[in-house]
């Protein structure tokens, strides 16, 4: 067990090695560029691009926390499994996710109150408004690097399953986790590089991003109409608040007895839900800030839990009441492989409305709590409850994030133990942790693109503020303009070029995975007699510079087409762009991750014991489950949970070239119309 | 030969009768609505459901035309083939294309253009901006009949498929189109419905709705700024126009000589865009209309040229240079059917990406263009640009259509000639008629697409127009509202909920077709030995049935959605949601056409003769390349193109029903806020 451990924690950390090699010379090359494009705005343009570094260092700091904690937890939580049974096993994983959530929490808080105390206080700018461009340094930083590691991840995991899949078990029929397979290794590194280094780095950049923009947004109420109320701090406090209401929750969590590992996570959500919502009333009041946006803050919270329960009726085997997705699935899946596959494509699709409307309702809602702030107007209030709604669904994230790292770790404690031959109530003991952490997961991800549609909508207006703020113009995007329009439709693209270019690029990279693992067999026979162990490491270094290979051109077409939009149809059309990306990017990461998960757990069903594996087709209904998990698995691993980082690094560049873009799209309209 | 077509004949009919009854009742049921929601209009509510109705009325007409052609020609087509090989069957299916698509343009003409003197000479309004909602009333009936004919035709057409296939193929092994088979029939009618019927509805109501909502624009302009030129009329004029080159092109066509078919085509559709060109620049010059809005015009049909030529890039499998989606489909299926899907389901969505842009463009060129017309302000001139260049790019349908209705029939004709055991050389003659069928088919879907996206967005325009004539609001649809953008997310999710919908109603639909079918095998063994004709008809009616029922919730749902979301958000949401409609629409659209041209293609060059069938694993690629395509059908035959007929339903839906909406939506408005 840990010598399987050893190589599988080696492997991560060959992987990190490679991938921050490249993201550091990323990092460096997008934070000279800031540093130029921004050289017309004095010190506030280096300081811009250091700013940028940090952020891009804190997210992979985020990230290779996660991973440290969770390679660890891995060993410890199968040996307590393995000796101590469910609750102390269940006790070690969930420990290990708190850690990660708590770590994530400390980092974002701590580096944005430190940059802005540094530029607010130790350094003060000339401008004041410059302080913002600063701190969206940060957020894009922690962004970019995010999408490295959530979809560069994503493409990792999927690679390395993908390939090891193909030749393992169907060209040389040997077991999925074979240790003789050269891609063994890379395989489980997977695991925990896409779930956990994702989701760690993904939510953080989600609460840094929507912080800032609430931040943004209140600042500017506090300078031009309240100076007495403190809307620019309450952002960082509500942040605070829910950090606050995450440790205690989770210390409740820890003394759970008995069997019901799924009620103790679901406590934990709603202890921490109704905490957070106590300490924000109690904080909002003393500070005399109205109570509606204390309720918006809730509100958002609430349209997270929402999402996730969604997701879990269209891809839980539950279902709710006779609507059960899943079981439609496994008749389809007893009809023909091309019907699973549409039923799955259509309830992925529908799956996407109650959540989209989820979010349409709090956006809503928050907007008119926010409408009702006396002594503001109702459109400044109400964008600015928007955007603590946005604070307040991510606010206890540290709770979430320790839920959907629980995941993994027991996942691969599962392995480890069945390598290790260990006795079948241990494996049995994480089979049942394992039920529950899939639930999370589904709860996570709902969160996590519940977040960044609010937060978008967030940065949006800061966007439109720091434009008004910058240049005296008001931003109003108005639709009926075909221009505006065509913006919309260029920015719905864009997630749709995200999707379609790592979907192949995880096919072009398991390509070469798979020729690899062939002239492996073909020079070595002993690696399949047994008798001699495959390279690993070469596996781990295909999947990992291939990830970031294939990656690169959607991220760098994704900021570019973002910039080019700006300069060429100006700041109304770029915000149609981001408006455009928001609506394609929500549905797409809600059916693909939806969908992949249905098709999943269609193939649980079938594998169960519950399901009737004697009937005369079961052969043929297994293998069209297992192509309805194949064909999911880049959607629910890949794509689907990139998108939401994807749609804030969107709207951080259009924010932090916003002085570059409006300077820029002058000089084309001179010379179009006034040569 | 004639027997086989007989029961086509006799079966197409039985669909028709069938669906045409259902749709009277529905049409008539909201013909009420409509009449009783405008009774506050005076005699114009009366006069709105009695338009309504004939628009109904008249775009049945026009599937009905089409269909009788279709399954007449089929005949005559393959008995030229059979005697006199593939210049005469070539003739005798383009001829009977070309009478429905001129058809299809003089019903347009002729609707329109009857009731524009009706109620302007004949019985002139006491208001005339009621003129508009009347004529309104002609295109929504017109596109409520088209989306049942297409979506309707398209759940049929792949019922029937689906059920042939599994019951016929998989279970008893018999061939696809054997007539023991009780659904071989509805399968053969299928062909017809979906592809003749739905598309002759389909461009028919476009055409209208693109003349329309570019007259109304014009009037607008007429009246109050420059009355001395005919802006209202010059839309009318443009499609008059364009028929006439489709005409005369038509003409030089059917003169082809040699074996050069696809030539022949393209000859025709290059011929009819400079003749189109030509004469709408004259007219202009003659009416003293400023020439940019023919540039204008021109614009629309070559981006309509450009999203045709671009779907048959991602589809065939010639490519563009190095560029070969389906060679890389190819290679995946040689891999393994999760790969093909995948790889589909990649290029699909990467088909998208051109296509959008150059309706982008489209609409940035022809709104600076039209910003260009002295005398008007930009807005007013651009948006009249964007109108005209979607009148424009519909103008040649009537030779577009020509191509795309010879598909079907050469397809079917096809059919008829190896059911009746005809020579080898005949069947050779149709299939390489055939071949040339399939892509001027991508062509046409791809000029549906753009024409219905130019004329959604014209269709905006002219709801805001009449929003401010009637109401004196000018209606701005700022994005950075939440309440405004919540309306666009609303909006996005009504493409997707259609799509999910309907491809679960072919599952469905063909579930209980399949029970059908085995019913029949089990109570009358003598129809599998031959001795028996199967009851055909029960399948038919079956398919029939079903596909209404199956689409009256998605189409119920996208009407009341529309007005429920006007009522409570308001007018400007309204417009958001029309928008965000668009933009998923749109791409959902594209990437369905696409992926499942494509998955057929790759079964096609599976399929071929160039293709190794000896090499070790080919059943099992075969099989994979049979999965894409199952998976593919109800894609690219039942929801994609049904949806650009959807998006003109929602935006007629909002146009018609403005007066309702608006009033309701104050009475919320009061109620919610002043109570």
């Amino acid at each position: 067990m840990r010598e399987v451990s050893a190589l599988v924690q080696k492997g991560a950390r060959s992987f990190i090695r490679i991938q921050y090699r490249i993201l550091a010379v990323f990092a460096a090359v997008v934070a000279i560029i800031l540093a130029l494009v921004n050289t017309f705005l004095g010190e506030a343009g280096l300081a811009i691009a250091i700013s940028f570094v940090i952020g891009s260092f804190a997210s992979m700091v985020a990230g290779y926390v996660g991973l440290l904690v969770a390679t660890r937890a891995n060993r410890r939580t199968a040996a307590a499994a393995a000796t101590g049974g469910l609750e102390p096993a269940f006790r070690v994983a969930f420990r290990a996710g708190s850690v990660m959530g708590l770590t994530i929490s400390g980092i974002a808080l701590l580096g944005l109150g430190l940059l802005y105390l540094m530029w607010d206080y130790v350094f003060p700018l000339a401008n004041p408004l410059q302080l913002w461009e600063i701190l969206v340094g940060f957020s894009f930083g922690a962004s970019t690097v995010s999408l490295f590691a959530r979809a560069g991840g994503g493409i990792f995991t999927k690679t390395a399953d993908m390939a090891a899949d193909i030749v393992g078990k169907v060209e040389q029929r040997i077991a999925e986790d074979d240790p003789r397979n050269p891609a063994a290794v890379a395989d489980a590194v997977g695991d925990n590089v896409g779930d956990v280094v994702g989701c760690g780095a993904d939510i953080f950049d989600s609460n840094v991003a929507s912080i800032l923009a609430a931040a943004i947004l209140g600042a500017a109420i506090d300078a031009s109409i309240a100076p007495t109320v403190p809307y620019g701090l309450l952002p960082l406090l509500t942040a605070t608040l829910g950090t606050l209401s995450s440790v205690i929750s989770a210390f409740f969590v820890r003394t759970t007895r008995g069997r019901d590992a799924s009620g103790a996570l679901n406590r934990g959500t709603y202890l921490s839900t109704i905490i957070f919502s106590v300490l924000i009333t109690l904080a909002t009041f003393l500070l005399g800030i109205p109570i509606v946006i204390a309720a918006a803050a809730i509100l958002g919270l609430l349209a997270g839990v929402v999402i996730g329960v969604v997701s879990n009726i269209f891809t839980s085997d539950t279902g709710f009441l006779s609507f059960r997705p899943v079981r439609s699935m496994l008749h389809a899946a007893e009809t023909s492989s091309a019907t699973l596959i549409l039923s799955g494509y259509s309830y992925g699709l529908l799956s996407a409305i109650p959540s989209v409307l989820g979010i349409a309702i709090a956006m809503i809602g928050s907007f008119l709590l926010g409408a009702l702030v006396p002594g503001l107007t109702p459109t400044t209030g109400g964008v600015y409850g928007v955007a603590i709604a946005a604070v307040g669904l991510l606010a206890t994230h540290g709770l979430v994030v320790s839920s959907d790292a629980y995941g993994p770790i027991v996942d691969n404690a599962r392995g480890l133990i069945e390598q290790a031959h260990a006795p079948k109530e241990a494996i049995d003991v994480c089979d049942r942790l394992d039920a529950v952490g899939n639930t999370a997961k589904a709860i996570t991800k709902g969160f996590a693109i519940g977040a960044s549609a609010l937060t978008v909508i967030a940065l949006f207006a800061a966007f439109a503020q720091l434009a008004k703020s910058y240049f005296g113009t008001i931003i109003v995007v108005d639709l009926l303009n075909p221009v505006i329009m065509a913006g919309g439709l260029i920015g719905a693209l864009i997630p749709v070029m995200f999707t379609g270019l790592t979907i192949l690029g995880v096919q072009r990279n398991a390509g070469k995975m798979i020729a690899e693992i062939r002239r492996q067999f073909k020079k070595n026979p002993r690696i399949l007699a047994g008798k001699s162990l495959p390279d690993y490491d070469r596996c781990i270094s295909i999947a990992t510079s291939g990830a970031i290979r294939e990656l690169m051109p959607a991220t760098v077409i994704s900021i570019i087409a973002t910039v080019l939009t700006g300069v060429i149809l100006g700041l109304q059309a770029l915000t149609a762009y981001l408006g455009g990306a928001v609506v394609t990017g929500l549905i797409l990461a809600l059916f693909m991750d939806n969908a992949g998960g249905a098709w999943d757990n269609t193939k649980k069903v079938v594998e169960s014991l519950a399901y009737d594996h004697k009937q005369p087709r079961y052969r043929e209904i297994h293998e069209s489950s297992i192509l309805g998990d194949m064909v999911g698995d880049p959607f629910k691993d890949t794509a689907g949970p990139s998108i939401n980082t994807l749609l804030a690094v969107l709207s951080l560049t259009a924010t932090i070239f916003l002085p570059f873009i409006a300077a820029a799209n002058l000089w084309v309209y001179t010379i179009l119309f006034h040569p």
